[in-house]
């Protein structure tokens, strides 16, 4: 049997299937699988990215898995093949699990002003994006210009445009002040736009407001009912107004995984499979949908695409697919919503819990938040060392990770940045006692 | 003043100056400072990057010192000014520290086949080429071209190569064995090429021979008097014979960074500036160059291009610089060898302390590598982090940062691979009791 995708559904999956009677082959485009809830905080140089991540190949070490370094390409139900750029992999059972892409509403074209999270290579580019901004900033001598290199506009309101903002905001009010000479980096501003009238929506609404005045206190100026209908190099268009910033982050829309497309069944308007009751898709027997890409109800309600629905998929399917092996009929899903936490900082955070019954918020939302991260992060060192990190960060408030990778830095420099006058810099780079 | 690069010699000089009654403008093209003598271990997937490396505004935060995100493209000694791509910078004191680059002997043409190790985006470049290459020989069935993925080539039997041959080999016997279904990873063969009689000349003959004894117990195929006349996508030429290689490595030739050739001043082979017993260019007063990119004689050889004489002759720069503030006459420098390590692996090291009066070997070196190596990386937090990581590797042997990066691996899997036969795969993925 065949899983696409290493992520929270597929790895749980294949774990679940490390000693059932079938040979498991494991597909993924990356080497690693990625703790992508932690992303943010490579984005904003707090953790390595080796911190989060862990070659696929050490987690599933079972004999009767087999892990393939390969893209999908598409899915041929009929002859039962996934074809990848390395040849054709037939499958009995196959689990598709190839998660969510960014959606940039129908404009592709933002997608270069305004990178997504979803990768280490993401996170990446969204580090060298934020801490090259600041050293343009700093050689930057015309003041429209340096407050463009200045201004970090995040769209979306979902938890990681939350995450994105509160961490850029301590990272401009409490990391940065003391090393640059020529700006004043807590004059930076931060700004989250959502379109909807409040961020967090997953959320009640007495969290979401929680959110909104933790981000306020941190420094993020936080605007809702906020509709971006252009974005360019230079900033972003909201309705009749504009907002001139070099720095743009998406975190607004996600689809599906378009390898599903090739099913040539019914997708819902984020392109995820609408599944059977027991994640197959609906008149092929053995094919199993899961995590970000899947759409089910339950309650009436859409089973959200969060990593604990993903890991219960997972789970649920490998079963699933032992019963039908013995020949038992398949069990439906129903996701255990054990709760949710989004995050703003150190010490602020709101969380569900209990299904939905326990509200939290402030410190005891922030310290499950950290507890439960650090126990999912695979492996014993990965967590030690996280931990380490984040006590080092929470003591210190100094980022280890603030690192310009990619190429040298006169290749990474926006060419439009204007020539400083560096002869003013010179003269007070000129020794006091000697001419 | 002004000091070019932030390397160990650049960051001396700057740390020794940060209480003198000077303004001090850093300029690197790079916003970190970097632990060079670990980097084999970035590329070796045992240390995260951030591991080694540190924000040069953090390091330097002195107030009379100004860091710039820039390249210096030349020096007008005359006007006193250093060109970078951001505008003229004058000068009245200038220390270069620019540094070595790789060199490939009058063949620039090699540098995409056999990259070298100086930056982290060339460590990131060696760890991707590396563990692409286990995972295209994990997805090539042609048996050939599975050896040429499996056969690794090191070009240069210094430091870098050694180390490197060492990481690699424990790498292919100790850590992936397990990972791989179709390969057997310690078949894979590295290769140390080396020009002269032996490896590592500038220790006694004793420890080069001790070194080379490490390496083939560690499986390490050790070629002395192997001259390399040609490297190409698929191998390296050695004299008359070939060897097949999808992966080479260069640790042979270093050149002084091209900065300094701007000086229009006599430079040695090896492109560096003939200094004055003060460091200084002759001719120049006030213009120091130090660090790999000084060429100077102390009891008729050459001062070494290694971490601490550059250290030392940034903090003597800085004496100096001071005293000439004062009138006083400036001094000469002496360079204090207090000893230098070359690792293989765990427990196997050579070392030569005391003026070389006393050299050590096997564990005793190996031990007295590592204390020294963490006690010079740069804050507490880095030296607890790394130690937490080598105690983790030292325990299991496994490597927490086998990360692939730099976009989907469809992308980095070299274009020419064989498709191989998924049939074949697919045959073993079936599950043993279904059909």
């Amino acid at each position: 049997m065949v899983i696409l995708g290493a992520g929270f559904g597929g790895l749980q999956a294949a774990k679940a299937l490390a000693r059932a009677p079938v040979k498991v082959t494991v597909v993924d485009r990356y080497n690693h699988h990625l703790f992508q809830p932690l992303l943010y905080q490579v984005a904003t140089s707090v953790l390595n990215p080796g911190d989060i991540s862990a070659p696929i190949r050490t987690v599933l070490h079972a004999p009767n898995t087999t892990v393939l370094l390969a893209e999908a390409r598409s899915i041929d139900a009929e002859r039962k093949v996934v074809i990848t750029e390395a040849g054709e992999l037939p499958y009995d059972f196959l689990v598709v699990a190839t998660g969510a892409t960014h959606s940039y509403f129908g404009h592709p074209e933002w997608a270069q002003f305004a990178p997504g999270l979803k990768t280490i290579d993401d996170a990446l580019e969204i580090r060298r994006r934020v801490l090259l901004a600041f050293e343009a900033a700093e050689r930057e001598t015309d003041p429209e210009r340096q407050r463009e290199w200045m201004t970090f506009v995040i769209i979306g309101g979902g938890p990681t445009g939350v995450e994105l903002a509160g961490a850029l905001a301590d990272l401009t009010h409490i990391t940065l002040p003391q090393d640059f000479r020529r700006i004043d980096t807590t004059q930076a501003r931060v700004l989250l736009l959502e379109g909807l009238p409040r961020v967090l929506t997953v959320y009640p609404e007495e969290l979401s407001e929680r959110a909104r005045r933790d981000l306020q206190a941190r420094g993020v100026e936080v605007r809702t009912g906020a509709m971006v209908t252009n974005v360019d190099a230079h900033g972003v268009q909201v309705g009749d107004g504009r907002i001139s910033a070099r720095t743009v982050l998406w975190g607004a829309g996600v689809a599906a995984s378009p390898l599903v497309r090739s099913l040539g069944v019914p997708l819902d308007k984020a392109g995820r499979v609408k599944v059977t009751p027991n994640l197959e898709v609906p008149g092929r027997e053995g094919l199993f949908v899961i995590g970000d890409v899947a759409s089910i109800l339950q309650d009436g309600k859409p089973v959200p695409g969060v990593a604990p629905a993903a890991m219960q998929m997972g789970r649920h399917t490998a079963q699933n697919i032992r019963r039908q092996i013995q020949g038992q009929p398949l069990l439906s899903f129903r996701y255990n919503d054990r709760g949710s936490f989004a995050v703003v900082g150190r010490g602020a955070a709101v969380g569900l819990t209990l299904h939905e019954k326990i509200r939290v918020k402030g410190w005891p939302a922030y310290l499950a938040w950290a507890g439960i991260h650090i126990f999912f992060l695979i492996g014993f060192r990965n967590r030690a060392s996280v931990m380490l990190q984040w006590l080092y960060y929470f003591v210190t408030r100094r980022r280890k990770v603030r690192l310009i990778t990619g190429g040298p830095s006169d290749e990474l420099l926006p060419h439009s940045v204007a020539v400083p006058s560096l002869a003013e810099g010179s003269r007070s780079a000129t020794p006091a006692h000697v001419h």
